[in-house]
Parts: structure tokens; C-alpha cells; sequence
């Protein structure tokens, strides 16, 4: 299967990784507008930084780009009814050009940098426009990961807000933590045991049902002792939304029970 | 070490099976008001039910019952001057009867009945009243777990808040996670390694610089887009004083560097 992947961030990258440990795939080029981005991945003769120079010979042409650039790098394919994706959880394949046929192969993962990633273990979201473009990307899929979902452009739009919320807004609370312990000289490793085994937990048990805690218990003089000792107005106020979601999530379900 | 076990709850029954697989840790009874609660535990000669059939010949009494009740309990202990500390995250150790000597034995995890932990990489929060009896639960602890920690009172009620926020609010975003999911019919477990990426990221990442999503890189397009498509007035609230949140810490960072 022969591959070609536009752009040089993050996401870009650790697909290159995965593409070039994969034997049954070949990076045809890579492009990146700062070649020397990629240099420590792939040769220099498979590196383009002009339009142009790119090969109409790959299978699939990735495009692992910025979501407000995927449309204008798109446009600029010189070549047409290719197989071409975006990588993007929230953009529709609509905004590539019509001149190739289009899918998504949206990486369900936090990308760094430097962060050594298991690609198998990435849940992969697919979409095609077309069913036999479906079968190919679906090919690529399931050669780079044991993580493959077919999910419309509607499915992976919300399956990107649930990302925000349990990774974007969960480290921000990881950041509140250590806010707190810096603050009381406390190190902040002694959080993490509990930081795992919190995720870990809902391997095997519903969120749900994994609940504990103040809110929960319907423990009012913690809630209240725990509000007043916080310093920070956010703080506080994400205390206490968060405090009514969970209490308010639990009657609805003894209301359901009852 | 002679140790008796008061209470019959996630942590005491986790807190006995800890002691039981250490060599140097003898259990002298235990105490549940109903007693059956934990056979499956301990042998029938050690369980008792009758405050005064509390022997006196332990080197330390660890009380793990639910807040409200640790003042109670201490008051009804059959003996004095003994060493008697308790296992919450928010009570001070002079909730304990004066009558013996006091301290704390806070072990900070998230526990539930049927999950099986790994005791010896539990944090565990020790404070006491006394030197020498600070000495004696260290040892304890230290038997039981690589990681001791000596919190103050103060320090302990703070850790238990940042707790509340890496652990029962981490796991209400879950809880959003896995409603959107469910209203869109996709399987919760695509979120899965996304989740343990998260949470593994931060043992070598500072948090702060972990932060990733449309919050951190004021993307306001996929921000409001995202606000409209919540359902829910609580994860509209959660996902707009979050977004807040992030921006704002994000912003008095910036300052600093300038």
C-alpha cells in the first residue's frame, strides 16, 4: 500500500512512524513546507515542499494538517479523483476538494512531540464518501492499529467533545491538583497513584457506577469546608458546577430505579 | 507489629488484606458490627462485635469507618493511652478520643469493593500527635507501602481537595464521555486509551504544559461549535468554566514569561 502524508506536526509525524514500521506500507513523499522538520524521519528524496513535486502514484494521500488549512492544501493537489484524508476530528470530508475522492482517518489520541505512542493501540475513525474508498483506507487502517471504527462526520464531531471533555478538560483538573499541592508543599507525585488507578477503574466499571466522593454521598459539610478553602474563583465555581452535574446526574437515576 | 482493624468498608477490607500478605504484621482482631461482613478475611476468633471485647495488646488501633462516625468509635474503645489513629482524608486526628494517643493513617486512593489494588504503591498520609507514636505508625506504613508520606493536618485537607478534582470530578468527565457516546451509539471503549494516554502523559509532563484542545489554542469556531451541540445545560456550564479556566491560567502564564 502505497502511502503519501502532507504535513509535519504532531499527528503527521507519529503517522510517518507508524507508516514506516509497517511492512506492508511505503511512504511514496512526505511534504512539509520546513523540510528539515522531517529530516529525522525520512529521507531527504521523499521530502517535497512544493505542490507540484508531489507523485500521483500513492493508494491514499494524508493530510495531516491544521483543520483551517486542510481545505486551502487540498485545493493545491496537483493532481485529481485520488484517494485523499484528513486526519481532522471535527472538520467534514466536504472540505477537501471535490476534485478527489474523499474520507477521514481521525487518530483518536493527545499527540506530543517527544511522547513515545503504541499506534496499534490508536483507535483509528474512518469515513469515506465512497464505499470501495472506504475498503481502502479501512485496508490502511487496520494495518497500523487493532483500533478500527467506521463513524459518520456527525459521530466523530461528538466523539471529539467527549475528547475535550475526558482529555482536554480532565488535565486541566490534573493542573488544579497540582496547583494545590504546589501551593501547600505537597509534591505532586503523590497524586498519581490515584490519577492511574482513576482511569484504570473504568476499564471494568461503568463511570457510572465508579463514582465516590463528597458529591455523591450527599456529604454537604465537606462540600462546603472544601469551597471555602479553595483560593481560586475558577476553582471554586468548577467545584460546584461539577458537585450539581454529579448530583444531578444520580437523581435522575434513582428516579429511573425507583 | 500487632495491628486491630476497626471497621468493615472498601478501606478496611483493602487494609486487612494488606496486613494479612505482610510478614511482619500481625492482625489481632478485627471489628465490624456485622461480623459477616468479613469472614471471607479473617478467621471467626478474630472478628468481634462487642466494643468490649477489643483487646488491648496491639501496637496500633487503625479506625477506617466513614467520617461521621471516627469520633464515636474512638470514644467507645474499651482502653486508653494506646495508640488509635484514623484513616480520613478530612478529619483532624483530635476527632479521636484524647483518651489514648493519636494519629492520622490516611492511605490516598480511590477504593472500591471488588477491585483488587496493589497496596505497596498506595500513598499513604501519616501525621501524629507524638513523635515516638509517629515513629511507630511510619514503621507501620512502611511495611505496608513504598510511599509514605508526613502531612499536617492542613496539608491533608488540602490533598484530599485536589483528590476530589483528580478523582471524583476526573471521573464525572468520564461519566460526560460516556453519555455523548451513548447518545451517539459508539462504544465508551474508543475513548479508553485516550483516557490512559492522559493520564500517563503527566507522570513525565508538568500538566500545565500537557494541555492540549480548543481552549489552550483559542480556537473560538470550534469552541462555540462545540457548546452548541452539547445537549445538556450542566455540560454546557462544565464545558464554558473550564474552557475559562484553562484560558485564564493560560494567560497568567504568558504574563510571567513576558
Amino acid at each position: 500500500m502505497k502511502v503519501t502524508i502532507i504535513g509535519s506536526g504532531n499527528v503527521a509525524q507519529h503517522l510517518i512512524k507508524a507508516c514506516k514500521a509497517a511492512s506492508e506500507i511505503e511512504i511514496i513523499q512526505v511534504f512539509a513546507r520546513q523540510p528539515k522538520k522531517l529530516t529525522h524521519l525520512v529521507s531527504d528524496d521523499k521530502i517535497v515542499n512544493q505542490y507540484v513535486d508531489l507523485l500521483s502514484v500513492a493508494d491514499v494521500y494524508i493530510i495531516a494538517v491544521s483543520d483551517s488549512a486542510i481545505s486551502s492544501v487540498a485545493a493545491q493537489l496537483p493532481f485529481s479523483n485520488k484517494l485523499v484524508v484528513h486526519t481532522s476530528g471535527t472538520s467534514h470530508y466536504n472540505v477537501l476538494s471535490c476534485k478527489n475522492k474523499r474520507g477521514v482517518f481521525y487518530p483518536l489520541q493527545t499527540f506530543s512531540k517527544d511522547k513515545v505512542l503504541d499506534f496499534t493501540s490508536i483507535p483509528l475513525c474512518l469515513e469515506a464518501e465512497n464505499t470501495s474508498d472506504y475498503e481502502v483506507i479501512k485496508k490502511l487502517a487496520k494495518t497500523l492499529s487493532k483500533k478500527v471504527y467506521q463513524l459518520s462526520s456527525e459521530q466523530r464531531k461528538k466523539i471529539h467533545i467527549a475528547a475535550v471533555f475526558v482529555c482536554n478538560f480532565v488535565n486541566h483538573l490534573y493542573t488544579i491538583g497540582q496547583q494545590i499541592c504546589d501551593e501547600n508543599n505537597i509534591p505532586f507525585a503523590i497524586l498519581q497513584p490515584l490519577i492511574n488507578e482513576t482511569a484504570q477503574k473504568i476499564i471494568h466499571l461503568n463511570p457510572l457506577e465508579a463514582q465516590t466522593g463528597p458529591a455523591i454521598r450527599n456529604d454537604n459539610v465537606t462540600i462546603t469546608e472544601h469551597i471555602e478553602a479553595l483560593s481560586n474563583e475558577n476553582q471554586k465555581t468548577i467545584y460546584k458546577i461539577i458537585t450539581k452535574s454529579i448530583q444531578t446526574i444520580e437523581n435522575e437515576n434513582t428516579r429511573k430505579k425507583l
